[in-house]
């Protein structure tokens, strides 16, 4: 008995996640290259590489350390899609990493690159210049991506293409596929740009979990989706995955019941608190799909479980977050549960890898 | 120059917050007992025992345990305020603490006592019964708290009183007026049905950071407010302090900018997701009180600076988390700036304590 609440895994139902995304971008000849802030466990990105993946992606300097020192997969090759502004001690752990990887980083600025260039010329690092493909998050206008990556290259950067994130898929009805059709717009856009500044873009990279099944392998040759090997509660509710195919779940006990309104010990600091519009609560339960919760706090999740049945204080429930990389930095580890009932400890080795 | 984003603490303001909340309390004839899952820090603990608070209030076992065992200010007393599930693994690691520390425990329901009596009957410590007082969490209806309290003593506890908390206080214009009023309502008439019972409620525990001015003394013993050392964009919002009052922020760096929007480095997983419909955003920056920061990703928080200053990429931003009790959990240590310009780094003792 492990006191809950915790972090779950379904080694079963994780594994055919992973095989199912190395199938769909093999079929559509992209490369797949995971974007591993979503699990920050070597245990995972091993067998997301062994189901084929080129290399994994990383959002910061922190989860591409850990990945380089911990993984032990070899010679990691590592995407940290961020356009890091890069700061004479970033640029110094850079360094350290580009000996130790294949390594490429992100601009989104003419300004960005000048901070790479002075702290990275002369390594082998690749670069790409990141594009708004209509999050309006980070990332330049396709229109500009030629002069941004023509000023890269003058200040002595290897610039290899372009990358989008279509972040503004996570949503309902179409949004999805519209998402998807816009990354493809705005990246078919930027690599033109560079072409006509004499650059090839190599890489045109993309795709996220909601959307990667729209991705236009013409265009693109990659996609990082994240969540996919777990799943969660959002990808559920934008219709990408079934209960079925949720492989990670907080294991919780139920402490409180009044009526049909019950409260388990599993709240935000281990479910994380992401409550976009277009969900229907704070998660799902995994035991009870038609229950609702309607709140949560700290240490609370407040469920009410409707038509169902209610089950008694002190009962195990499943309670499957939101927004499940959130989830996962919240814990020193994952007790993955195999198929045949046995049990392992998966440290987050990139936990709170923040810088 | 420390690699952004981290979390600093300005300990001139914490100190000027924590003298303010113990001078409030003793003006009121009332008990302060801190919610320690604010800060899980030793130092800020220590700070608030010498300027008087009676002892600490934590959420679950594993942050007592961290108190005990590392704040380093001798005996311990302690109050865990959740009606736990005491299986008989968390019976131990109970009975352990309680021969390490003065322990208080909660109770909602005539099962949950039966529980906490079969794992501690024969130990010292007090158990208080947690009433509803309006959010509708955990908690009993002040009509059941003698039948609860009974049971209980009936088991062989140690039934000393009753506590509630009112986090239906968060919400704007007379919320929390209101909420403070059905607090003392609830607590007078769940101690009645406790004496009723031939149980004296010695302790009358309630109380929250934007409640705390409004607590009737005549009723309450103890308040157990908890974001009070920090504050947080929430507290901003809801009237209950000044930005001059916030003592932690992120420490940002501006990776992107468009026009009037900006982009920097500090997201979710160093300000927590938290975002109730009533504020006007994903957290505050502390340096442009008019932006609003409109989306929040793992990594990035796009601001609409308005008509202000646009700052330059590169720049320094310090971003107040909508709730600090989240963003505090998400990192291992807190760097603390005191007025004369030096700095130490706080460690996060009980950072994702969950169980």
């Amino acid at each position: 008995m492990i006191d809950t609440p915790y972090l779950a895994v379904d080694v079963g139902r994780l594994d055919r996640n992973i095989e199912s995304m190395a199938d769909r971008a093999r079929s559509a000849g992209l490369d797949l290259r995971p974007h591993a802030k979503t699990h920050k466990c070597a245990e995972i990105a091993q067998r997301q590489l062994a189901a084929g993946a080129v290399g994994l992606t990383v959002a910061t300097i922190g989860e591409a350390e850990a990945f380089t020192d911990r993984a032990g997969s070899g010679p990691g090759d590592l995407f940290i899609a961020y356009p890091l502004w890069v700061t004479p001690g970033k640029g110094a752990r850079l360094r350290s990493l580009a000996r130790r990887a294949r390594l490429r980083l992100a601009v989104d600025s003419v300004a960005g690159a000048g901070r790479l260039a002075t702290e990275l010329r002369g390594t082998d690092v690749e670069v790409v210049v990141e594009i708004d493909s209509g999050q309006h998050r980070t990332g330049t206008e396709p229109g500009q991506a030629g002069a941004v990556a023509r000023a890269a290259v003058d200040l002595g950067l290897n610039v290899v293409g372009v990358f989008t994130f279509p972040g503004h898929g996570y949503g309902p009805d179409d949004t999805r596929r519209r998402a998807a059709e816009q990354e493809f717009q705005a990246l078919s856009a930027a690599a033109e740009r560079l072409r006509d500044n004499g650059i090839e873009p190599v890489v045109r990279s993309g795709g996220s979990t909601p959307t990667v099944e729209f991705a236009a392998s013409g265009v693109l040759t990659e996609v990082r989706p994240g969540v996919y090997p777990f799943n969660d509660a959002q990808q559920v509710e934008l219709g990408s995955c079934g209960f079925d195919q949720v492989a990670l779940t907080a294991v919780a006990t139920m402490v409180h019941r009044t009526g049909t309104r019950v409260v388990t010990d599993a709240g935000s600091k281990i479910l994380g608190a992401d409550r976009p519009p277009w969900v229907s609560g704070f998660g799902r339960v995994f035991d009870a799909p038609e229950a609702t919760i309607t709140s949560l706090s700290e240490h609370h999740a407040v469920i009410e479980v409707g038509s169902g049945a209610v089950p008694d204080v002190g009962s195990t429930m499943h309670v499957i977050p939101n927004h499940v990389c959130s989830a996962v930095n919240l814990v020193d580890e994952l007790v993955a549960r195999f198929p045949d009932g046995s049990d392992e400890r998966w440290p987050v080795i990139a936990r709170g890898a923040n810088t």
